[in-house]
């Protein structure tokens, strides 16, 4: 077994596999994922707590934000490296980016320049020769900066071989220590990718000193099944994202790439740091964070991937969850296998479920409660976890300064909706009047007069919990003040009431907020 | 090149991949995706018309719907294998199964059970000969019935080789003409499913005169990469649905697979029939019968498959669409490469848009549109094709007997909601007042009001068009009379116009049909 010395992670041994994140840059690259700084932190922070080993935070040179987000989460993260990509030719990028990541406890530059035919004629306009002085210029540059530095091949897997022999090589002697051949637009086949990887390994001189590292796209469907025939290869890091979001199709996901490793350990016999049980909770996080849920049939973190729905799959996995299931739902994250309620569900089989999705609610509550699921159960075929979570969520909220009491809108097309609102603060009964455009924003200028604040509505997103008829609305409330920000949710049959719901549960949680950061009363 | 003869497609040769969609049964399998008579029957249609060369339409023991759908299908379908599963063992399966596609062009009984150790144990409690021997009387059943015979090795990729080799050839002696091995719980590796089938057609004694046929599960990601390595092995049919739904994380995407092999010929040089260019309106049809979408970076099919949103990227494409894009978007059904309209588009590019997405305006109407596409841009960073078609679709509506005016509604948690509504029916203002259970009810209750009839409403689903705080809310409303269906849509910021413009829609379609189907007046 090979081992070798690495400026971040020191003694690396063959079997050890590096999990490299690039939800934030990548992902973030894809239109409708967008994320502010302190979202970006956040996911930052929970990625660190998974056990990603890097966590790409952005492309500092390309806007002030990205600027900004990498080098706070530079500041604040631990336990994770933090890149920051540059392109190798660009004329600030490698100085922005070791700006960026200054003040890190360990900092990677990753710098890229295209080396495929195409790209350096159509896009890059250059002849090889240059694409070659710019590999070994940037890395020079970089490894000034820092120890860690990564070099990509831009559309690597397209690449001629010997072109790609030769920049490697270049990066390897101007001081790079990680390696990564993406499949940029998602054309390679596992064969490919498994072919670059060996043949770079053998033939490249220094090869065996740093750590090759694979970057795959999605667009026909290969990235998880390329990313390991890329270990196979030689490949030791692996370049993916959260829920796989990313350019066009996304990338590889981490969370099927870490559980096919786990589950097939016999043919991928590797070791990483990925804590799983927390994998559908950052999934989750991400889905929040952008609006974007993933899709049911999504493996392991979409809502179906423990479900089982005709007859002959339940009987088996009532026999022996094994003969259809390869892995636990616990392993990932989710509290069972999902468990069918429906309408023959009972009060104990009802208080049992919320007992494993971590719910523990008072005789009145529990009451109120199982009313709301009978009532959902009653024209609903089969109901989710996530249903049931949607109905007790309100119940059980503590540190309640504003409750919801009552709500009246009037809307249409013939004239501004009004909504007339009645909440109790504090105590107190409030009640306000407000007209806006449309229904939602007409009850949320009630919620602002009766109770005045200056935070800002960040986002407002409506998914419906299950679709179809019989759907309860839910809504989530993002709410900025002074650089903070805060998530509520609220779910009803009306999408308005649930709007409303969600706008008072972040509210709520914006004064638990403030409380806990404004300085203490001195004694009088 | 080995050819045979086939009992459904006649001489077969060894570059030739048949297409088997199991959107109708396996997909159909998972929650939340049933479909009614109907709904099955139309996309059955769309598949032949894809140029699919086997519908697997359902389980006909399982229920009497299933039955009388798959009988359905068998008597209206042309073009493609009409199949029907059963159990080999089961007491009722096979006859079923043969009495359900005995009307069909071409008809096919696919029995399976399963061979695994886990699942003999556990499941069949069977041992493994009386295994075998149902595997002979199953297929010698299903013989008698029909030409076309398929068998399945349920959870074959967890089958002990020998004993696998030993079921193919029972069966193949009693007649099944096609074998497949699934990988029912998506636990193979692409590896795993080569070696199955290069063993299996070199071991088995009859191997050369069948087709062998893969089906592939994604719970670790892999279904695509598995069916392209069944196919190294030797597989020549692939089950596969469209958009992947499939129970638990789905079965693999046919959209993804069919582009796959078209991309890279040179590594899989096989023909099929498969009309690539209606990908994205099968998988459209699809998510607009179940009511859900695809997540934005689904390969192919999604919103964000073939949007570029990075400077560089977007630079690139601009340059040399090649430099990142392995496909046209043309070539699945695309009206082009996601064309980015924002704020900053004007009236020409805005015309030019809209008739690239198939749309002609008069002036009058093209007024109309362009200014509520300035509206919606002037707060949203990305405006897709598809909140175009939101914007337009009600603006070139023909045959309008009935029009949508104006809605009032008052709603709330304190009382009944309340709708009051203006149509114009047939040229003459009807006004009618109704309450309900929340906005939308209530709305829906005044137009049945105004317009008495006694359609039932099948289907009610919002989605946001794209999600944020700038959403148009996009509804569809399926209504239901005598068998016929009828789907409307509607689009408006706010959700009960949006969901009225729908079910005006859907009743405006439904009285189009109507008229088609009464018959002639005799003259008097």
């Amino acid at each position: 077994m090979t081992t070798f010395d690495h400026p971040s992670f020191g003694r690396v041994s063959d079997d050890r596999v590096f999990i490299f994140d690039t939800t934030l840059r990548d992902g973030e690259q894809s239109p409708g994922f967008s994320m502010n700084l302190e979202e970006k932190l956040r996911m930052a922070e929970a990625l660190a707590d998974l056990g990603v080993d890097v966590i790409e935070a952005g492309f500092p040179v390309a806007s002030k934000g990205d600027f900004e987000s990498v080098a706070e989460i530079a500041r604040v993260v631990r336990g994770a490296v933090v890149c920051a990509l540059a392109r190798s030719g660009g004329k600030n990028d490698i100085t922005a980016a070791g700006q960026a990541i200054a003040h890190a406890e360990r900092g990677r530059i990753h710098n890229f320049i295209s080396t495929s035919p195409l790209h350096m004629k159509y896009k890059l306009r250059m002849e090889p020769e240059t694409v070659l002085e710019i590999v070994t210029a940037g890395n020079v540059a970089a490894r000034n900066l820092t120890d860690d530095v990564e070099w990509s091949a831009e559309d690597g897997s397209r690449t001629e071989p010997d072109f790609l022999g030769r920049c490697v090589e270049a990066a390897i002697k101007a001081g790079a220590t990680t390696i990564n051949i993406p499949d940029t637009v998602g054309y390679a086949t596992p064969e490919d990718m498994e072919c670059i990887f060996a043949m770079l390994k053998s033939r490249v001189p220094g090869a065996d000193k740093v750590i090759f590292s694979a970057h795959n796209h999605n667009d026909l469907g290969l990235g998880v099944a390329n990313t390991l025939a890329s270990l196979r290869g030689g490949a030791r890091q692996i370049e993916c994202t959260i829920n796989g979001i990313g350019e066009r199709a996304g990338n590889a996901a981490l969370e099927e790439i870490v559980m096919a490793l786990r589950t097939r350990h016999d043919q991928y016999p590797f070791t990483n740091r990925i804590q799983t049980e927390k994998l559908l909770k950052l999934s989750r996080m991400l889905s929040t964070t952008t609006g974007f849920d993933v899709q049911p049939n999504k493996a392991i973190v979409g809502r179906n991937a423990f479900a089982h729905e005709s007859g002959i799959h339940q009987d088996g996995v009532l026999k022996n969850a094994a003969t259809y299931e390869i892995m636990t739902p616990e392993s990932v994250g989710w509290s069972k296998s999902s468990l069918v309620m429906g309408k023959h569900s009972g009060r104990a089989a009802f208080r049992d479920k919320l007992a494993a999705l971590g719910y523990t609610l008072g005789d009145n509550q529990l009451n109120d409660a199982f009313a709301r699921f009978k009532d959902l159960a009653d024209h609903k075929k089969v109901v989710y976890d996530e249903d049931i979570v949607a109905l007790v969520d309100d119940e059980v909220r503590d540190h309640q300064r504003i409750r919801f009491l009552s709500l009246d809108v009037s809307a249409g097309s013939r004239r501004p909706a009004e909504a007339t609102l009645e909440l109790e603060i504090d105590g107190e009964l409030v009640e306000a009047t407000a007209t806006g455009n449309g229904p939602v924003d007409a009850a949320f200028n009630a919620i602002r007069s009766a109770y005045p604040h200056t935070a800002r509505l960040a986002l407002y997103s409506v998914g419906a919990v299950t679709e179809g008829t019989d759907a309860q609305a839910r809504t989530t409330v993002r709410l900025e003040e002074d650089g903070k920000l805060v998530d509520g949710q609220g779910a009803d049959a009306d999408t308005v009431v649930s709007a409303v719901r969600a706008y008072v549960h972040a509210l709520n949680k914006l004064l638990v907020k403030r409380a806990r950061t404004e300085p203490e009363a001195l004694p009088a």
